[in-house]
């Protein structure tokens, strides 16, 4: 049995894990995110003897995932203190000389879902965090979503509720979608956690109606065979079917589809993966670049 | 030399036309869209003895493109009178039985601009049109992207002008993108074709408004290498300077990359293959069925 390194790295803290080809998880350990220099000593411990065959790196962003790029494996222009321009892939193989894979946390959840989770089987899926921020990821054809860079989804521009006076924190667009749904706008909106509201609180038609309008634009824009949304906000199970029935009002039969039209509760869904989805997304990427490695040897 | 069979399927009129594996055009003939039964006999008889090798077909929608669906190449739940439910690609495998590809016409205009146009030697590209209606389609890695179905990205929502109080003429939407920016829009909005406008008329700053907000969520959503926009609209060359400025403040430097902050004018750019687009889009569609069928028979 062959074992996968997996790092998810997030704002908050790193999540290292070792597991196997069919996404298992054998091992884990968690160190919160500080500087570079001592989070990466405890990252680079974790791994040391363990033989690890590939490593997968899901990270929080701006990064730069394009292969062939002069700063592919960087995080880049995070206004995270110390982290911007951070060589991480460059770190690692200076420790590890195993095939390594570097996206998005975001696009290695989405991988993850796509290898073990709720996309098993089909092209293409997206995976949606809403936590402290809003971020999203997507495999099409197979394949995890590039372009100029990564995507950016969590800023899209949304619709303001009619009842909604919250100005929106998004440093940079104000009330884009993560300036109007993510965790904080949610405390800020209503000057309480989410998590202490109760499941009828109007908080959350509120909350589902700029989800929806997220995810309409999304489904018109991608097409994707299935929706996944995780992340702490996601926890509260009262959204889905509120997202559910507010997507379908503003799609309005347009885009004939069953997934659409009858089958909306198997179509946007909570990460099979649950917790995991984020280190087995790691380990999805681990699984890629071995296989990368072993296809560049063999063609 | 090798002929290539190309049907660019509009709602108003059929072009139809043969060309070479490098994109020459060496004949076309326009048909008036009528009944299926008046149309495709013309579209037929034009191709009758000429020898095509393969054909490509880019259709107005919408159209399932999804091969091994049960209703692959059909033109599917369109409101067009007679076409809802027509076999294309059936009617066509009757008369020809030569290898075909069959998507939408923006799809098919975003993979001839990646073949032969404006996005020449990237991954990606996205080809936006904007007339009577607005539709958009796009190549991700290269290949067309699909998913569930095909994109509808002109049916996005959109944030209203604040100055604008044209109600949208979206039958399933309203106010959404083409409801309020496509060609109808503009007449109906102003009283007056948008061709006759004065290019400083603040019809354009309006319509550039809404494009820009389209073009922010393509960005941040797909993050494609190049944004191509044609269509009868896009002829207002004015609009090109309005949409970069607006999308430069809407993006407001969130997303670091040299052609959003320094190369706008090489990033949103007209079709290069200019009226041909949609024709050569097609080609580009055949040259894609003659090679996946060598591929398959070598394979």
């Amino acid at each position: 049995m062959r074992k996968l390194g997996a790092i998810e790295a997030g704002g908050t803290k790193f999540v290292c894990g070792i597991g196997t080809e069919d996404g298992q998880i054998l091992e884990r350990a968690s160190f919160p995110t500080e500087t570079p220099e001592v989070t990466m000593k405890n990252v680079v411990s974790f791994f040391e003897g363990k033989d690890i065959e590939a490593l997968g790196i899901g990270s929080f962003g701006p990064i730069d995932p394009i292969v062939g790029s002069p700063t592919y494996g960087y995080i880049t222009t995070t206004p995270k203190p110390h982290w911007g321009q951070f060589d991480f892939v460059g770190h690692m193989k200076k420790h590890f000389s195993v095939p390594m894979s570097f996206d998005t946390d975001v696009n290695g959840a989405a991988l993850g879902e796509y290898t073990w989770g709720a996309a098993r089987g089909l092209d293409s899926c997206m995976y949606i965090t809403v936590g402290t921020g809003i971020g999203a990821g997507a495999v099409v054809d197979g394949k995890m979503l590039h372009g100029l860079s990564h995507p950016e989804m969590g800023h899209i521009l949304v619709r303001r509720h009619p009842e909604d006076t919250f100005e929106g924190f998004c440093p940079y667009h104000g009330d884009c979608l993560e300036g109007m749904a993510a965790g904080p706008a949610i405390e800020k909106r209503w000057n309480i956690k989410g998590s202490e509201l109760t499941p009828d609180h109007p908080a959350w038609e509120m909350e589902a109606y700029y989800l929806a309008q997220a995810l309409m634009n999304y489904v018109l824009i991608l097409s994707p065979q299935k929706i996944i949304m995780g992340g702490g906000v996601m926890k509260q199970e009262q959204l889905f079917p509120l997202i559910r029935t507010k997507l379908s009002e503003l799609l309005n039969g347009y885009v004939q589809h069953p997934s659409l039209s009858q089958h909306l509760d198997q179509y946007i869904v909570y990460p099979e993966l649950g917790d995991n989805a984020g280190l087995c997304g790691a380990i999805a990427l681990a699984k890629l670049a071995l296989e990368g490695e072993e296809g560049a040897t063999i063609g």
